[in-house]
């Protein structure tokens, strides 16, 4: 595809997302060097055990300290922690992930060179309108206990947008929303990772608060797709931010439903709601499907749960997984 | 007052408002050490150029990059350029100097010190509320051309709010609207100043855009002395963002034709509006009339305007300011 191999480097690249655009980035021949930078905070060094490939390269160090003479022609920022109770135990950390470690991406950065990162809906906060196109300005309390998240992507935004309008350098920016799917943690945090961890350990699927807050899930393949058009497939020259996500907006406590459903045994109680939980988010995807045609969503919910199930089937208790995802509830 | 003198950090301390602050704190008798470090990109060494204090130390360096073993009890953090024109020009080195600056600057805190932080008015955007109450959350463009000052003055409260959620630090947070007063430099580029330099030069005083877009001037010793009271004098305990400013909202025309009406010759045009320049900024001070009983802005704009006239003139054309503010306007 090209006489000069790219030179590629994914912060956060052992992580649940970062892990299958790794996988992704190296199914295209015209890469020819793929570092891996992670400090293995939140990711995981078996998110990557698979790969067994010569361009493939694993740095374990935070990003914003990675010291190389290297320059990379596609950087890939998707350092952060995702999931609440892991930015709120270490908000410097946080903040310092995201703002210090895309500076110091951008040192690494070769001439004429593209930085892609992943940002997030909760740009949007508690939002005010629905669904949220990219111009809604979000409802964010950048003093609450989520800002470290909220507010490092903001700023981590704002610092590449004005990098762009100042040096010119290629910038895409994704706004995704909600992602699941296998190679979360166990001890993630999030909704439907939390709700099936529970339920094949046999403990109560948690709901904090009613349920009745929606979200919009998005497969992990799905939103991979999106990713791979957005940051490198598509030619399209858009440097703002483009939501990547679900349309189809479901209430956590149907998909909790859905889970016990899978799951003999599994129970639902209720909790006390997460602080400034959002209670509606999203994606106006009109800009994306302009960006991006033939790109959507494809596998609903119920698939993607399914998958997800029986990922974590597999791992939990082996023996389930051949038949599927039926572990006894009771381990 | 202490039998152990304070050990005092002012980053930012040569600026127009950190200047100031430091005349303020070389006040106290029970300010032992007050270490200025500032890099002079928008500060000026002649801010400090009358202070004559053996307390006193400036380091000129970038305080994301001060090194020193020192540990400090009371850190002032207003190391920022504030005006568009620059913080525009520079946008990593502002996000730095605010995002990282303050992870510096907490390394720097001794056990159980505190940390006072001069955000801004411009955390609110162009507000769809007014006035502003602090709970307000504020409507910004976190892509837009001012997001490297909106985003890392917002992100840098969000990391302070946090650490003082996390780690218990003492932290403060003032909110500051419109300053102005002597020491703006000639070339800032804000308002008043602008239109007090044009005019004394004999150039035209321009407005951008209709001059309809109101803003809530502060003369600086007026809010001095909110931040002395917010920042160290009033015990009060409360961590989160106070506005400090005037409540008296008055249109940039209208401050305009008043600084035409003090010099003869002078004439106003109007040039395209600034980008994303909000339409309206006002604050609610609710909570600061609580916490800070007895403050509250004393000196219209009228009169800092007149003082303001004053120093400039001082400085542009020294002959004339004796007799007041009537330089020759053909200079």
């Amino acid at each position: 595809m090209s006489a000069n191999p790219s030179k590629v480097l994914v912060a956060g690249g052992a992580g649940f997302i970062g892990s299958h655009l790794v996988d992704r980035l190296l199914g295209r021949p015209d890469v020819g060097r793929l570092v891996v930078v992670d400090n293995l905070w939140t990711g995981a060094r078996e998110n990557l055990a698979h790969v067994d490939d010569g361009r493939f390269a694993l740095a374990v160090t935070d990003v914003e300290r990675f010291a190389t003479e290297e320059r990379f022609d596609e950087i890939y920022q998707l350092a952060s922690p995702a999931s609440p109770q892991w930015y709120m135990s270490d908000p410097v950390r946080t903040i310092s992930a995201n703002v210090m470690g895309t500076m110091r991406l951008l040192d690494l950065l070769a001439p004429g060179g593209r930085i892609c990162f992943t940002s997030t809906s909760e740009v949007y906060g508690d939002p005010l309108v629905t669904p949220q196109p990219e111009s809604y300005r979000g409802s964010v309390d950048c003093t609450g206990p989520r800002s470290s998240y909220d507010e490092g992507k903001r700023c981590t935004e704002a610092l590449l947008s004005e990098v762009a309008r100042v040096h010119g350098t290629d910038v895409r920016i994704a706004r995704l929303f909600n992602v699941y799917g296998p190679r979360t943690k166990p001890d993630d945090g999030r909704a439907i990772s939390n709700f099936i961890t529970s339920a094949l350990s046999g403990e109560p699927i948690t709901i904090y608060g009613d349920g009745l807050q929606s979200r919009s899930w998005g497969y992990v393949d799905d939103i991979i797709d999106g990713l791979e058009k957005l940051f490198w497939s598509v030619p399209h020259g858009y440097a703002g931010p483009v939501n990547i996500g679900n349309d189809r907006e479901v209430p956590v406590l149907t998909v909790a439903q859905y889970v016990a459903s899978l799951i003999p045994g599994a129970r639902i109680v209720h909790g006390e709601p997460a602080p400034q939980d959002p209670s509606n988010r999203c994606p106006d995807l009109t800009l994306a499907r302009s960006l991006l045609p033939g790109w959507s969503c494809e596998i609903p919910y119920e698939e993607g749960v399914r998958r997800t199930l029986e990922w974590f089937a597999a791992r939990l208790s082996p023996p389930a997984a051949e038949g599927g995802a039926t572990p006894d509830p009771g381990a």
